[in-house]
């Protein structure tokens, strides 16, 4: 049975161990975010859901009662594997200049690693629901409200660090560069496949440009230039001891 | 009957006099971009526009045929719609810059007017249909790449006509101003109304910054000060006689 399979694959995004019951949940909200990536939540019923996982319907409805808590929990779903993709592993690194990099360079690669199955999350799904009343809604504008949080949060640190000028307001930074990390995408979406890579070079440059003389431009200058650059701060600073 | 008061206002967006089967059309596809705008082209189904139009559902597969047949037809109409609104009245202009900034500027005002009803065309539809195959899937990549081309040709001309520096590639600068207006409608469906007018300056600030010495910082300033510089090039601007 499918189902089985997809069980002992199943992890918990959180990486919580589950029950039986809480895994074969997981189980379904994977597929059902893997539909949903690829063409929609519109694409996303229960019925089409029962037959992908090889489950009666009536086993799906004691799960989710409704389309509606189904679509939200999808959602939250997508949501929690976004945040393991980019947003926590971004926490990591230094704040500031680098998290901010580490958040765009973590954006464009989870979309090269194929974190989701398509192109859906979270660009296509704001633009679907915005407009539309209900909690599937609200969840979705939260996601992408979140995530320029993070991006603003990066610039505000990065001011009060000094190492980004004041000249331009944190949140339209953020605006910016996520409308950039977009543009990108639909890009690469047309098949242009080197988007990516110019992507990460503009980035580069326009990071350099609101930077102050607190990070020399030869940090800006490649992808490893700028890693060079993180790891020597790291060894060099100060050690709590 | 709605219908009749629908035909009474039916426009072929491409202007031309229609018999009353076309009307009929019209009429038939205005509903359904409006559906598919505020929801997507998945809550479009013959059903649905049946009993909004309060046509039968056999009238409308007469039309139509396939659930397919009618997302195409739907699609090539919004891009009718938003050939008219931004693509067209952009050709008015002078070539080069001039275009460049009204290709933005209309962009921006085809979503202050609400040209559609929702925020769906055609970013939304790029990133629900990118990764399917199939026609409608083509047709919806087209009008971004058409949209993309238009970004660029009057990136070319401007670098042509000298008025804009040759440093970046024009692909690129589309690619990058596309993404910066996704951008600014993203943080404006999160409720910052001021976001258009940020973006706006956001833009003419980037301009500046492409823009070579042949066009003065000074018409940069504001949306005004472009419109005051325009004019006075084309009164400046050598007569043909």
């Amino acid at each position: 049975m499918i189902l089985d399979n997809r069980l002992r694959a199943a992890r918990d995004p959180t990486g919580e161990t589950l029950s039986t019951g809480g895994r074969t949940r997981q189980a379904i909200l994977a597929r059902a975010v893997k539909i949903a990536a690829r063409e929609g939540l519109a694409a996303l019923t229960i019925g089409r859901l029962a037959k992908e996982l090889e489950m009666s319907k009536s086993g799906l409805f004691a799960h989710f009662h409704s389309k509606e808590v189904l679509e939200l929990a999808t959602v939250e779903h997508a949501k929690q594997v976004f945040e393991n993709a980019v947003l926590r592993p971004a926490q990591d690194g230094e704040n500031g200049v680098a998290r901010l990099w580490s958040l765009c360079d973590l954006w464009l690669s989870h979309i090269e690693r194929s974190v989701f199955s398509g192109p859906y999350f979270f660009t296509g799904a704001l633009f679907e629901y915005a407009d539309r009343p209900g909690l599937v809604s609200d969840s979705i504008k939260r996601a992408t409200q979140e995530w320029l949080s993070a991006l603003r949060k990066a610039v505000e640190d990065g001011q009060t660090l000094r190492q980004l000028g004041r000249s331009a307001r944190a949140d339209q930074i953020a605006s910016e560069l996520n409308g950039r990390l977009i543009g990108a995408y639909c890009a690469y979406l047309l098949e242009n496949r080197r988007s990516f890579r110019e992507a990460r070079a503009a980035l580069r440059a326009r990071l350099r440009d609101l930077a102050t003389t607190a990070i020399p431009a030869s940090a800006f200058e490649s992808d490893g230039s700028w890693k060079r650059y993180a790891q020597k701060r790291t060894r060099d600073a100060p050690k709590d001891r």
